[in-house]
């Protein structure tokens, strides 16, 4: 297809799409280029990849309520009578699309990233799916540990592994109906994010509330409610989520945007309060949210006084040359990687790195070493 | 004075002083116009006044350590062998300077604070030394309850009262030395913040961890330190502090800024590991610090959840006139003033208001109405 196409794809007019194109960043993949779009312009999702002539879209924001009770009928009630609602799980978003034959991993940013895009070979068979359904972009989450971007343990899962949660035209981005998409991965034998059941708006909030609470209780991160038809997308976490998030955040405080924490520690404040709590459970979780804060910019501040350096550590198990293009791609990005152990096993090569936060070590340092806050 | 010689005074060029005149805010105080300087600019501290030709300057920004055993030797070592240990009090700072026969109260801003300006001619008398100072600029804190800006009790203390604490030439902002600046305060019997002791640089850390704590355990903000010839200055505050500060915020959460929190657990971080802390102590000190997050967020969202307004509440006490001429301050400002209370009171009137936080109010009772997030 011709290059000057993609604003007929986009749907969109020819000098709209110029304008479009100068946010895009050209990358290559294997000696193919394609360019991407970082962050949202003119209509056009986050994470939209042109790439030989083919549109991937960027998988779509989903809002998000901190009170469950009016959010839901906000977002729903003129929309649907009833509402799925699925496990959101902890790891990284990948859409996997078929381009020119091949299978592509696009990460949540838009680019294809060479590790996923093998290892989701290796765990996935989707030539079936593609066969059948060349347009379709499967959006689903990589979880588990040995993971390079994410690290959240799910018990049973041993090693990185895919669960889709999502199944869109890659050129216009509309949704399957939920229904058909679950009928759909289980016909191709894709695994899939839990679908708890659907509830009637109205009644939701109450159900959502309980399967919120017993995913609480085993420190898993929260869930999607979708409409029937997969058009409308509403999230909500666990405190243990929010928790979960701040420790690692302050265990990296000054790599860590002030918004990003900000904005868990509101949402812990409408939880309590929509959930009624009394004095004593209210005042616990201000004691595990105050041990999420502290003591792991504790462990870090005494890790760098010790003279040790601080930093995202990942493992990952992969066939040596995936595990090659993952570092090559890691390093490509200008992230300063150091290998603190590396084996092989079954083949496969168990690589453990250390991303290092820079701001994090250099400026704790700083200010252990005695240097002056201007404020 | 001509216009034209305030570039001499504040020792600058010509054209230096024209750029710096673009930064300059208007403003009137009773028939007089005069300009400040709201942000630091080239080299000239913020809250510097222009008035009647004279230059009032900006009082200094003081320096922070996070970690006293380095902070210390980092900030005074290369300066002085001792350093001064005086009492950081939890009000707000003002600056008194005689401008044409009138003491006037300037706030950090540069700001003429007809309230303070009132107030402070009730509190202290100030005739004597400016006298024999005419370009001495008294700087202090304003502190104890009845205050129109800030709000932390001291025992002892029923109502706004003024507490001196540095002495600075008006026009240069050279300070006096920090025992000459005492005996002159006694002198004219001019009230002032408290003054520790003196301590060898090298050992000063400990002194000042010992202060600190004590300072902590009555709830009280912290330590300036300062080079006897007063020219350097170090802060240091209390966990109390930190916590109280937080509690405010978090209280007002969307009309303070995440850096203010920010920064605030950053300071327990840092504590914690310099004070060497067992893990059973850390964990109070986070539980203390989720608290002060968590639960005065949990008190606005129901305040707000059961139809009522949040606000900074304040009561002040002063004659009629000054309470007058207070109020249309702070609406001349573009505050939102609601008055709570209203008496008199042996001939002074006690009032109560409140100044809304817009942004608390609207944005939690979005929330609470199940607006969405998107992020």
């Amino acid at each position: 297809m011709d290059d000057t196409e993609y604003h007929r794809l986009l749907g969109m007019g020819e000098s709209a799409f110029e304008t479009l194109e100068e946010h895009l960043e050209r990358r290559n993949y294997e000696g193919r280029t394609y360019r991407h779009l970082s962050d949202a312009r003119h209509g056009v999702e986050r994470g939209t990849a042109l790439i030989a002539g083919e549109v991937v879209r960027g998988f779509p924001k989903i809002s998000r309520t901190l009170v469950l009770a009016e959010g839901i009928p906000t977002r729903f009630a003129d929309r649907c009578d009833r509402i799925a609602v699925e496990e959101k799980l902890n790891g990284y978003n990948v859409r996997a699309a078929r381009i020119d034959g091949d299978v592509l991993a696009f990460s949540r940013s838009g680019i294809v990233c060479p590790f996923t895009t093998r290892v989701l070979d290796r765990l996935v068979d989707l030539e079936a799916l593609f066969e059948a359904y060349p347009r379709a972009m499967v959006c689903g989450e990589m979880i588990g540990p040995e993971n390079p971007y994410t690290a959240h343990d799910y018990p049973d899962v041993d090693s990185l592994t895919f669960r889709a949660f999502d199944w869109r035209d890659r050129v216009s981005g509309d949704p399957l109906a939920v229904e058909q998409r679950r009928e759909r991965y289980d016909r191709f034998e894709v695994p899939q994010t839990r679908l708890f059941g659907t509830y009637a708006v109205g009644d939701a909030a109450d159900d959502v509330r309980s399967i919120v609470d017993d995913l609480d209780a085993d420190g898993r991160e929260g869930v999607v409610m979708k409409s029937p038809d997969g058009t409308e997308q509403l999230k909500y976490t666990t405190s243990a989520s929010n928790r979960g998030d701040l420790a690692y955040a302050f265990s990296l405080p000054f790599d860590y945007g002030k918004p990003f924490m900000f904005r868990r520690l509101i949402r812990e404040g409408f939880q309590t309060v929509e959930w009624d709590e009394s004095d004593d459970v209210a005042r616990d979780r201000a004691h595990e949210l105050g041990e999420a804060i502290l003591l792991s910019m504790r462990e870090t501040i005494r890790t760098v006084a010790d003279g040790d350096a601080v930093g995202e550590r990942h493992t990952v198990r992969a066939s040596p040359e995936t595990v090659d293009v993952l570092l090559e791609h890691l390093r490509g990005q200008g992230l300063q990687i150091e290998i603190e152990a590396d084996r092989r096993e079954d083949g496969d090569r168990v690589c453990t790195f250390c991303k290092r936060t820079q701001s994090t070590n250099d400026r704790t340092e700083n200010y252990l070493e005695g240097h002056i806050v201007r404020e």
